[in-house]
């Protein structure tokens, strides 16, 4: 088993993490937050004092931060990996970033004869402690030996494993995936919330949908009415789930990418903005995205 | 085989009535455009010279016209509907039309002993002419008799109907899936377009989206991409389908409701603008509605 | 002096019928609360005890309601003006509703043998109050004789009279005006919210913008941060001037016209949702429009 | 009158150039185009091969570019001006580009002691050859000696020099109102066109919005509806003027802004997606930003 290199403990991280060493992997860790780091060291990892420090112990590296310049930094900045790589590295970059800026730490890693995959998750913080994840990734389109090496240390932290095409791809599909999430998230509160106001019954409704053309993961699986579907976020409180901030990073991210394609996104634009408001409003950008139903009907606010 | 009343012949109409006199039926009929009339004449049907004669000939009439107006003239008008009606009458209105309308044509053929029933349709010419439409029925909730009677008609022009509750239900549920199809046909054309722009396979992003929380009908069923699935309008340089204009028409139906009812929708609005600017340019008013793809996209235009 | 009718004795109209019975005039008054009316009787007015007997009456009249549905039925309902209206009256209504209502209430005034123009105001309640309020009469273009007849009554209730041409054109013009203004007190919000962010002072800020291409009524007269100008609402916690409710209902009407009439209005509608938002929420909906600042920033909420 | 270094000759920067020379300075030019480069040589400039050469050869310099790329490349990149600038430099970076590109640059400069304002300008190409520019300088704010030094440049090319506080605050004006322009160019297009529909004559339309509430630049003195007001780019077939390609820029610069700042910009961030709209459309792309109008409007596409 080798020897992987782990930087980024956080919510996903700590919990991926943990799955690689119960898989029987040595780990040796980097976090900013050096709590955290010696919480690792209590449970069997190695402690690294720096990026560098990892790069330096292990050819398996995973990172998983919370934003483009993190992930910037942990390669490119003093004491990041890139000054102490050795040739012929994986680099599996679980992190939610902007597409170009894992195109640019790609190049780096290249410069240093070692290889850099986008894999960002979908599944959060259940799917990461569950190993249930599914990752995509990108940067292995055509390379099966490659998908294989990355498949060893993903396979024991997710369930499923999509191979998106050349790297940034798996950027790319993360953020058309949830830019789309979010449109239907809104579209489906904003009908349940008027189909409620034209006498509708709100299960009725849901039904109606759900056979039609209207249906949609948001309507059928997570539909944000309190009370249509039980057991998930929207009738607990909108309380777990995946929080309105996080949705609002994400699509910012797609934001970013439309603007520097030049590709309209009237819908995903708007999105956008509501998530906005909702990330910067203290009853809801903790609550799951959902909750942008209560936001958008009167009767709660 | 009781005789049917049927008003508006057009594109729908048309094929529907025909299927009611395949079944057997006698048919009084009347459109607005008299060479229609004589059309069914030929065929076989009564011809009627006012909306009030069929209301003298038939105690079952399905009325199927374009707007609100219509419905209220064809009812309430002179020599409309009501001026004859017997007691007893059931009538059927596969319009799509404004609630408020439904409701207040529902009251005034109460007055007149008689019943009103919504039953808006969805499943397009193809579903008129091979009798496969989805009828959503207002006004038969909690009442099994009244719709086991309009079962017998609707069933020769149909093959699922769903009863949605109270009069003007059946718009209600009409108007609610048409608004978030709308709001994920647009979401689906900017989400295709941004991830080719970044650099995915067309084919590759639809599949990663419909295993995953994106995936909608108009992802999965009708994705508006050309040749992402085969057969349908969007890979037949969006001809047939449903039009653009008759989706913006919808989309001001449920415009109408929110602003009435005060429900907030603003992605439903925003595609209502943006079916509106397809509405009024030549080249996309008349092509389906998965054109927004063409639309949004620099490629073609 | 001639004896004026009045119907509508709110916040608006009661102010303007006060200042009619100042200058000399007789009055005639009907209001939906009894309690108004006593008032008015008290204060030398003539109670009436339906539109009808105002109507009969008075061969000028004056109506001041809130919505389409109550100009209806004061003109065309039972007991209405319509029952009773002589030949050659004037009828000034100075409501705000959708343009197809005053074009159609103008067309049974007609019948009558009498003339309907639609007047509605600017200027608020002190405006009312002050007689400063602005009028913007439909159905007087081209007829100057027409015009002095009205401005022997508008000219003791307001200080402008604005010939906007056929009737309808008064709401038309109002409609449009509010509409504009509307995305440039949220555009001017976002502005000096996005600029604050960026390091700029306020104050600053809207100097620059109130000489270059960027200013409006909403940046140099009415800016809606509060402090930029001293002694407007928004300095003064947004309390009085014109409600945020207030201006959902223009809006609304902008977009029945809108939707009526097939014309894209994308930030009128995005506007719309925006002000339909700010009307359901307890702490926005009575407060003046440039509310939306508050709303739009996340220091406050 | 010292020597000035010039980078960046293209439609604003020559003719910004051309005005130094003319005022008498000795120029040192650098361009992307040799033969932009031999063109000023042969007017009597001095040619440079590099930034670096710029560098060397002056401490005053301006710098008129594209987008934040093009500045970055300039200044840090290899044979940028980075690796030659004089102690006590002056850099003056007309270029509209990302706020956080200039306080980037800024901080890069003063490594070298020397000094950088972002100095963006407003007047388009007419005001760049008649030099009646205004500039909006950040990075002077509590230094008048340097605002001063500045002048001696700025008064040359244009004839207004806004102090706007610290570093990017230059930046921060320009794209604050430009998007606030944008949003009231399109709410203008957008009124102007609905009241057409509803009636009403542009002219009398335009007038009463301009003594009203609605009022501002774009309906006053740039009204996009062609014929309102005489010899503006609306009224010749929308040429001249402000390309709506480079309103979208100016739009992405905001959005960018405020998607990292999280300020939430509805009105802003769908007036980007319109022109983003507008800048790929051959038709559209290189008109005044007024052709919106057209856009939304039926008659003419």
């Amino acid at each position: 088993m080798s020897t992987v290199g782990f930087i980024g403990l956080g919510n996903m991280g700590g919990h991926m993490a943990r799955n690689l060493m119960r898989a029987g992997h040595s780990l040796v860790v980097y976090d900013a937050n050096p709590k955290t780091v010696q919480q690792f060291k209590s449970e069997g990892a190695t402690a690294a004092s720096s990026p560098a420090d990892v790069g330096a112990a292990a050819k398996e590296i995973v990172t998983m931060l919370p934003s483009s310049p993190h992930v910037r930094e942990v390669y490119g900045g003093k004491k990041g990996l890139l000054e102490t790589l050795k040739e012929g590295s994986l680099c599996l970059d679980s992190s939610t970033i902007d597409q170009s800026a894992s195109i640019e730490v790609a190049k780096a890693v290249a410069e240093r004869k070692s290889i850099y995959l986008d894999a960002p998750v979908s599944g959060g913080v259940l799917g990461a402690q569950n190993a249930t994840l599914t990752f995509m990734v990108g940067g292995a389109g055509g390379k099966p030996e490659l998908l294989t090496r990355a498949k060893v240390l993903l396979d024991k932290m997710g369930k499923n494993v999509v191979c998106c095409g050349s790297v940034g791809s798996g950027q790319a599909a993360k953020i058309c995936n949830n830019m789309l999430l979010a449109i239907e998230m809104i579209g489906t509160a904003e009908t349940m919330n008027l189909g409620l106001k034209m006498g509708l019954d709100p299960k009725k409704l849901a039904s109606i949908i759900n056979t039609s053309s209207g249906r949609c993961w948001s309507s059928d699986t997570y539909n944000p009415c309190p009370g249509v579907i039980e057991g998930i976020p929207p009738s607990k409180g909108y309380e777990g789930g995946f929080g309105s901030a996080l949705m609002a990073k994400d699509l910012s991210l797609a934001q970013n990418a439309a603007t520097t394609l030049g590709a309209p996104t009237p819908l995903g634009s708007l999105s956008h903005q509501i998530y906005r408001l909702l990330a910067q409003h203290p009853d809801f950008q903790s609550k799951d995205f959902g909750v942008v139903f209560k936001f958008l009907s009167d009767s709660k606010q």
